[in-house]
């Protein structure tokens, strides 16, 4: 039932009580689309890098990330050597917890867009390991930046060797271990190659694998889209993952008051039905003291609830 | 009002029994977002390019046009100097009818993509040529293409050039005689350079002027986006042009069948409020006679509408 024919079962004389009250983009007749709900809704889960988190041990930042709001950790901390060495160490502190491991931010070694393919053959290793680290950890994936500054090959080329030569080990791998590569696109300052959320998606999709997908940076985003919601709805099934962070300078989410503004984003979340983890990666402003970082987080946490809702 | 609001209503029974039929993107309680509706409700313009047309003179393909559905021409035929020749007998032919131009589709000399400046200059100059024609007859605006298959300048290099080289002279210009030049982002057997409309949107923003826009290509979409919804949500009011083909084949929209689903689209187009063309640039089948061609055209026009009208 559209609202064209709500507002002929008013006009018998059912709810028209109500008629005045009901959302502008209810219907037709307004102009706006019929848009289809997705088949489970999107849910909210919070998260955060580990290591912006005060405390000496993973057990005391988990203990101020469950406590505050959040139910996703977001493993960074050092390089995919770091990593393998500190697993066990973090799978102690997390169980029995409600909270999980969303994903791994963590630096492989090599460079794809390299013309030397033993930079490129270091890409395929060392985020194998750092896949396999993840398995162990029971995170959901692995993100992965397909190529920065440094950049030797065409464009075309590096997409099609991406494609053909660098993602088809790394996925069969994934596929085993039953975790997922998730490209982050970056802002132009820090790439000219995967700088879109679409862009990711349209690598994903033909990447064609389970254990493929892409990451939305509202960071990155506020420079590059020209939608927050347009992005997200792009990405659809292939969002695994967001980060999150105030929009000006990039500190915790709510340092730069209002234009620390992620409604039309998450608009386009709850669209495509999307649950993973919102996460942020960010920095403090100069000089906040510990005390102050629980209290930006706890904000922050507050903040993502807050503009979920009003989504 | 939000549904949730609304529920509360209805608990006080206010209107409970409508309550079921609402339809199910209607509030908070089914995981939609709230969407604004656009300050003017989008309109479908049908549009087509007129050497698509059957007929030995303007008048005859504009008489078509006007006869079957189609509101909106577009101007192609020859390159920006045969536009500049013909562009007075075009004008008089559309001359007391329903019909206007919309864009123009011609080519311009020149590749913005070389090293050699003369190629980037000749660019400019023609491209200058085609924005005086079509402001002769009053279309909003004209199509280019930022660069095709060769390409010889590093893809950061060519977009740098693109927006500080090439754009700035154009857009003077065309904003001088009030109209618009919009990129069209093809796909990836036709250019690897602009192939997503939401990095068209992007390079849009960026140039930053009242003149500039992009289009979406339906059958270029089909290949490169993930979701025709999000590209055109991504493009919003810098979308200034529609492109429709056939989905399979490129052809009359309508001869691939099934495959010739345009919803999705249409819904970003309501939601962004678009009311530019939804134009026809396409093939016919081989060997299709001059009456069948009529016929697919009709055909293509109430497809869109009844399309349009489901969306």
């Amino acid at each position: 039932m559209n609202r064209r024919s709500f507002l002929k079962c008013s006009a018998l004389g059912v709810g028209g009580s109500v008629l005045a009250a009901l959302p502008v983009r209810a219907g037709g007749a307004d102009g706006l689309p019929e848009l289809k709900a997705p088949e489970t809704p999107a849910e909210l889960h919070c998260g955060c890098q580990q290591m912006l988190v005060p405390g000496k041990s993973f057990a005391e930042r988990y203990d101020f990330l469950e406590a505050n709001g959040y139910d996703r950790v977001e493993i960074n901390g050092g390089n995919w050597e770091w990593l393998a060495k500190n697993a066990d160490a973090m799978a102690e502190a997390i169980k029995g917890r409600d909270l999980r491991f969303s994903v791994t931010c963590i630096s492989a070694r090599g460079n794809a867009g390299m013309a030397d393919p033993v930079e490129r053959r270091a890409v395929i290793d060392t985020t194998k390991s750092i896949l396999e680290s993840a398995a162990r950890l029971g995170a959901l994936g692995v993100i992965t930046v397909p190529a920065r500054k440094k950049i030797e090959l065409p464009f075309p080329e590096l997409r099609e060797r991406y494609l053909k030569e660098i993602l088809p080990e790394i996925l069969a791998h994934a596929e085993k271990l039953g975790v997922c590569l998730m490209m982050e696109p970056l802002n132009r300052n820090e790439t000219m190659f995967l700088r879109l959320v679409a862009d990711g998606a349209a690598i994903a999709r033909d990447a064609d694998s389970p254990a493929i997908g892409v990451l939305g940076d509202f960071w990155h985003m506020t420079t590059e889209e020209t939608s927050d919601m347009g992005a997200f709805i792009s990405a659809g099934k292939y969002l695994k993952h967001v980060h999150i962070a105030s929009r000006k300078t990039r500190k915790i989410p709510g340092v730069d008051g209002e234009a620390d503004n992620y409604i039309d984003g998450f608009k386009g979340l709850k669209l495509i039905g999307y649950r993973g983890a919102v996460s942020i990666e960010a920095g403090y402003p100069k000089g906040t003291s510990e005390g102050q970082k629980r209290k930006l987080l706890a904000q922050a946490a507050a903040l993502a609830r807050r503009q979920w809702e009003q989504a």
